[in-house]
């Protein structure tokens, strides 16, 4: 495997993934339309001369399929999708656009050209609500955002393709990946808001929504360590097992911020949004036991994303 | 619940549901496009004055808004999909558009027109290959043809629209539902090369692969039982719980069509064709606690299907 295409690759976890990819020796061909990614995320790469970016919309199933010919392509990681789940909670056809039908372009340019290795970024929200256990592989599939459907309308059509064609997938479905160069989340809004109004915080919900937030260095690792050892399709979840508050997020902003005593308002409601999940837990033993674990907990994951996050967006002074 | 929209109302389920629903004294809007669906089949129906026919393409949202919209719509079937698997192997973007993409349209246009109730017909088909214990209905979804896959992402689809726009939907998974009328299948296949000739019968597979059947008027009944009292979403297998080997059913062609004696040929290979369930259970307990079960057992119903089937199709000479 040498000759590798990342889709999205320069979103927030894309761009991480192609510079550990770079690191190993392979040619990466990023291909990404630049509209939640961005080419500050590449622009350290385009010197390196096994690292090509291509400016293409991936649900374009015929000039995906010109792609994998030209650069004789034999791994994909699909890593392009709607990141904003904000956005599209109010607008469902931006997740049918951006997170199910490129990855129905890409199955079937895959048919077409006849390569056979890919790696799918699924999602936790795939799940859906559930309280008591975390959730496991086996587990029903329950989206209740349209962004977790249009993920596990992929994992359908990938199944079948792979099942009919004989590819080898490797299916990741991430919880709360946050870090450096991330484009979205609470932990930006958060930062965004009080470089324009310093004086207080208000936060969606009463703060008490916990979440396992897992560092994108320590996701990257465990992609690398899988990766070319899938025969057929393999599931993983992966994400951290401990949790983080709301709460606990806007006092270590506030903190890095230097604005210790400002006030912080919450919501007298218990959950985020209308499709947000408030909590959950999630299970990782599949992936354990192959080796892989988080290095960081996940309030150490939060207060690094943090500090790498003021210190990128300390100049600006809008979403 | 008086005005009822049946998408695919011309084909072969949708057919026994209209009739059904017009006995209940229902206003009954029938939406078919007539590629699998047959005029045939509801022309009884036409002098019913609370019987309406339109020729339309359900992956048309704006079409299906207006339908919605002009019939003061308050309940849909949806029974519109492609029905020919062998077709959709070979080329599975049948399945995006006859399958997938009309239930993307039909959820998006009752978003828009606030309708909230619907029946979505899903299928065994979802959860793929499995041996051991029979299917239940919060197994892991793993489908292998891609006609599962597309009714998964429908159901992907159904879960997100109906938790974010407060819909009531019950999603039945059948299992191979046959009866007169029905427009594909083996039933269908053995009678109409029997047809044109009647001196031998070629049969894919060795014959062993088993299938659950239930008749098409069994489903009809647990349909009316349980549509009207669902609140949120609820899941149900319905099926037969026996099974029929092909074996069994080569025979009930032949001797119905007094060709008892004739060479049949199997082949030595153990599966249909790829993308085919070669063997499986089902699990329909939960539907069985609400009071509903099969009054024929598989055999049974072959055997009425086979009666149903070569009486229909006794002067037809070509598929």
């Amino acid at each position: 495997m040498n000759n590798i295409m990342v889709t999205g690759g320069a979103g927030f976890i894309g761009a991480y993934l192609c510079e550990a990819l770079l690191n190993e020796g392979k040619t990466v061909i990023c291909v990404d339309n630049l509209q939640r990614g961005n080419e500050n995320n590449i622009k350290d790469f385009l010197k390196n001369p096994n690292f090509f970016f291509i400016r293409q919309d991936v649900s374009d199933q015929k000039a995906v399929e010109k792609i994998l010919v030209d650069y004789k392509i034999d791994f994909v990681y699909h890593m392009a999708a709607n990141t904003d789940l904000w956005e599209s909670m109010n607008n469902p056809e931006i997740e049918h656009l951006n997170t199910f039908l490129t990855t129905k372009a890409l199955v079937n340019a895959m048919k077409a050209t006849g390569v056979k290795n890919m790696f799918f970024a699924s999602t936790s929200a795939i799940y859906g609500e559930q309280t008591g256990e975390g959730f496991r592989e086996d587990d029903q599939l329950y989206p209740i955002s349209y962004y977790g459907a249009a993920k596990m309308a992929g994992e359908a059509y990938i199944y079948a393709f792979a099942h009919m064609n004989d590819f080898n997938v490797l299916i990741f479905r991430f919880s709360n990946i946050i870090g450096g160069k991330m484009t979205h989340g609470v932990i930006r809004d958060f930062i965004l808001r009080l470089n324009q109004q310093p004086d207080h915080l208000d936060v969606r919900g009463d703060g008490y929504q916990t979440k396992p937030y897992c560092h994108v260095t320590e996701l990257i690792r465990a992609i690398m360590l899988l990766s070319n050892k899938t025969k057929g399709i393999e599931i993983y979840n992966v994400g951290a097992t401990t949790c983080t508050t709301v709460r606990y997020i806007a006092d270590s902003v506030v903190r890095e911020m230097g604005l210790s005593g400002i006030p912080i308002h919450y919501e007298n409601q218990s959950i985020g949004w209308k499709g947000d999940v408030a909590h959950y837990e999630y299970n990782v033993d599949k992936i354990k036991a192959l080796g892989w674990t988080t290095e960081m907990n996940s309030n150490e994951t939060v207060d690094r994303t943090v500090r790498e996050l003021v210190s990128e967006l300390k100049d600006i002074q809008t979403n």
